[in-house]
């Protein structure tokens, strides 16, 4: 169990309007409007309207001459009922079925805001930036026709001040495409704050794809969507103590995870196995504790990778994991008469802890808290987040228990294993993430208990699942691997129905108690050689159950989110593969 | 089950001698003789010499000023029993525990062979060229000092002919490294042909490594080793169908695959969901059966994969998947009277095959044995391979049983789906690739029948397994993931004591008739971002368990196992982790 603590929190209650489409005129051609449809590729894509579905098609023994041709990125655009977006927006959605292209050399921006000064000016531009280098980026390589009509993005931002995600933060929008004129294609995007704008250019750029028949960049004549999230909190979890990830590996989490508009980095930064964070105040521990010289984050670093989550509505919560889970950077301040550290690389490490090397904190040392309180106000200064995490994770207390002074500080201050939570935790000011199953008792209590919560059950949501066990000849003590059917099905609603068939469940509206939920990426088998395809696409799933939260199963979702996966790949990250690319080829026939 | 065709077979058998060890001088120091020892390297390893484990150490704790600092792959190479290679020779090792450093700007081959027109000369040039460019590799982002001592490579070859590997080709080899006058590193490099000097290169990249607290790159100062494999036929099997692999991807691999002494790729390049070969004869079957016309492999792709894998001592052994699994491209020749491939896409796919989409040949048409002759001698000429792989998976009878002509015909012929294997493969010239679990009877049945055989069983090769299921909820058919433990411990000769326990075994010799293993990776979920992590570390574990067919279990190659790991990466394979980098760093203290 973990523990966050945050400042007052206030629930939002949204209002979820069910999606409603609209086809359009019917009698309007279901593709572009080109008149040089290149007749050499072989293989296109028709939409199918009644099922819904593209249909891949050899041109050559197409006898329709009339027929519509696309790619099946286009096709797809078109042919399904949310427009291939991920996650499916919430509010109104529609689309119109006709396409025109646009001129990626012409894109213009305005920004009607009041103070060209201020941090939302430059989160804007950096935005504009974010925008154009994803095109630039799906693009590459390709052979784009020249000409198509200018594009130009109006922002309409209301709230000026909220630049970052907090945990009351509203990320609504709505987004309206227009043709005016048959020459330029007007974006307006409406936010509350920058939050909600920089969701809808997420939006946009799905809306925008290359169609390899005209090699033409084509967009949808005209949109309206509205759009606001189901679940406040949702995020990823990265644990950097037991494998280093480097900073590009970490912005390259953040893309990712932006295109799937998760909005939390909840970074473990530190554990018993390396000390990776460099310190201002004990610059030491890293050097004791770092895997080597290279592998440390500094404030530059740390910087940096905060402003870069800032541009993508993208808040990071750090974590120093303690009082146990504490080992490699903290012998440096070792004292023999009063250790800071107890247990530290004690064996056999069974006895001691629940991974090797142990370590735990001594609560009795003055000192231990001092020096907490000096690396807390750092991760304060550096990460300006409204939520920190304390860890708390698998306190043994086999180690205490060795130790008199300890036993005596436990015995006066009445602590045992099981009163650790109740006793310090105001519900107030705490938040707790779950990691047990979730069909576990524990939740039902926590709610009845008033906290708020994370769901992080380890059944649905830890990616590091399924694989070998890294000691011994078995498979890892969380095995199976977790497919994305599982994490898309992984509904809070659900969790707590099925809690409430099984344990009285007695808070009054126990699903407002759940802010959201992270998936876990711990690192003993996981570094940045498979960050991507670990993560992802399993990840978009959680992205789509937390924003939309559909009441539909992961079946209706499955072309969506194969789509989502290409993108992801067009875009750099080395996404897994959830099925064969003849399954997203051929729509409807793996089944 | 697979078929192998083959020219006539020839077993030879090794003469392996069980590694001996020789300590060398134990008043020698174990470091390399450095004057300027970088102090400021605040963390080092030392040789624990009765635990044979380096021991990670903070210098400014360290109070023994004469203790020897070493980075951890110094303190590795000199400290393990082995000298950290892997896979393990099977011959003589000596490795004298004293290290010198090396110029890697001045670096010398003499090649003593007759005709620098010759193939083997070339192949020996771009021999030279694959080890410096290791070295590069390796080495790059290192600050490396000035100085050091110039290498001389010296190859001799006595079979100057041999150049390629076929079935029963020596890789013996010989390594003698010798410090001159404190001057000069003479390797003398003895094979018997150019596939054992190439092993010889690999090894000798092995023994030389960067410090990173003296700055300089290192080797010891005497090494002898001769080295033999055990088997002969060590593979990866990588299915180019249901995922595309880019050229530069499979030049990866086999790179990979070269780090680890395996020598066979056995190339299954169609499949039913798409056909990416460009054939000269019917380049048609590409456009209409390849995933995009830039997802092909052309012939010139393929010759330079071919080139590429013969530099790296391994042979390319092509699959075209017939009768069953074809699909995709075939639908080309479509002809309604006389059908080339029947039940193509045919649906529900559960009745007609294992895996959408469907297709089988049409036995009964003439021109399938037309079109199979033409594609098979391109493969022919391309691939200059020994060996031809003929498919044969999955062969279900549910699609012939509805045709009238083809039940007809197998009733003339005596077909059943039962005598489908022996009355058609002679044991001169096929063998078997098996691919049912390891405890399986028809393992002993094809022994019995005096057949040769290639292990690739499921349960312990197959390194698409333990994933989700790519359609439906739970985990795929072949579940759990497979550890790199059991891969280790997967013996061909403990397969068949087992075997031998619970069924007869006639054959006399029968660990004579497997030629070796095949990992396997297919593509239903894995693709080119996968293709380092799924295969690595994984299969170097199958590379050390056939070249040496160690006697000792994973527990005693794990360090070493875990160096190989750390030294593809610096080679730029995104292996996977198999334990965390502490375990690693601290030798011995995960357990």
């Amino acid at each position: 169990m973990r523990f966050f603590q945050n400042q007052i929190f206030l629930l939002s209650i949204f209002l979820v309007i069910s999606a409603s489409i609209e086809d359009g005129d019917n009698n309007l051609p279901y593709c572009y409007s080109s008149k040089s449809k290149n007749q050499d590729v072989p293989v296109t894509w028709k939409c199918d309207r009644s099922s819904k579905k593209c249909v891949r098609t050899i041109t050559e023994k197409d006898d329709d001459p009339l027929s519509c041709k696309t790619s099946v990125t286009v096709c797809k655009l078109l042919c399904d009922e949310y427009g291939s977006l991920w996650p499916k927006p919430t509010g109104i959605l529609n689309i119109e079925k006709e396409l025109t292209s646009i001129n990626v050399g012409d894109i213009a921006f305005v920004m009607t805001i009041s103070d060209s000064n201020s941090e939302l000016w430059n989160l804007l531009k950096e935005l504009q930036n974010y925008f154009l280098e994803i095109l630039r980026n799906s693009f590459k390589n390709k052979n784009i026709a020249r000409g198509g009509n200018e594009l130009k993005i109006i922002f309409d931002i209301k709230d000026e001040e909220t630049t970052s995600f907090v945990q009351d933060a509203n990320e609504n929008y709505t987004l309206t495409v227009n043709i005016i004129n048959n020459e330029l294609v007007e974006v307006l995007i409406d936010g509350e704050n920058f939050l909600g704008v920089r969701h809808a250019i997420e939006t946009l750029t799905q809306l925008i794809t290359y169609d390899l028949i005209s090699n033409l960049v084509l967009i949808p004549k005209r949109v309206f969507i509205s759009d606001a999230p189901f679940y406040k909190h949702r995020g990823i979890l990265l644990d950097t103590s037991r494998s280093f990830y480097t900073v590009n590996s970490i912005k390259r989490l953040l893309d990712s995870m932006a295109y799937n508009k998760l909005n939390t980095f909840h970074w473990h930064l530190t554990d018993s196995h390396s000390f990776p964070f460099v310190s201002k105040n004990y610059p030491k521990m890293a050097v004791y504790g770092a895997y080597s010289s290279s592998q440390v984050y500094t404030w530059s670093d740390m910087i940096e990778i905060r402003n870069y989550a800032k541009i993508r509505g993208i808040r990071i919560i750090p974590e120093l994991d303690t009082p146990a889970h504490v080992g490699e950077g903290w012998q440096f301040f070792d004292n023999e008469i009063s250790p800071v550290i107890l247990c530290y690389k004690s064996e056999p490490w069974r006895t001691y802890c629940i991974e090797p090397p142990c370590g735990i904190l001594n609560p009795v040392n003055d000192e231990v808290y001092e020096i907490l309180k000096k690396l807390y106000s750092e991760f304060n200064e550096l990460f300006e987040s409204d939520v920190f995490h304390m860890g708390g994770d698998e306190v043994t207390f086999a180690c205490w228990n060795e130790s008199e002074s300890v036993t005596k500080w436990m015995k006066e201050s009445s602590l045992t294993e099981q009163k650790y939570v109740k006793d310090f935790l105001t519900t107030d000011r705490y938040i707790i993430q779950i990691w047990t199953k979730g069909n576990n008792k524990q939740i039902a209590d926590l709610l009845n208990d008033g906290y708020d919560v994370i769901l992080s059950n380890y059944d649905a949501l830890y990616l590091d699942c399924g694989y070998g066990a890294w000691i011994g000849e078995e498979n890892n003590w969380c095995s199976p691997y977790i497919g994305w059917q599982k994490i898309y099905m992984n509904s809070p609603e659900k969790i707590i129905d099925d809690l409430r068939s099984k344990y009285p469940i007695t808070a009054e509206n126990p699903l407002s108690q759940v802010l959201g939920s992270e998936a876990a990426l711990w690192s003993e088998q996981a570094d940045e050689n498979s960050l991507d395809t670990r993560l992802w696409p399993r990840a978009a799933a959680l992205g789509e159950r937390l924003w939309t939260n559909p009441k539909t199963d992961w079946k209706v979702a499955e072309s969506r989110f194969l789509t989502q996966r290409e993108r992801m790949v067009s875009r750099n990250i080395a996404c897994d593969v959830a099925e064969m690319l003849w399954c997203y080829q051929n729509e409807g026939h793996c089944y």
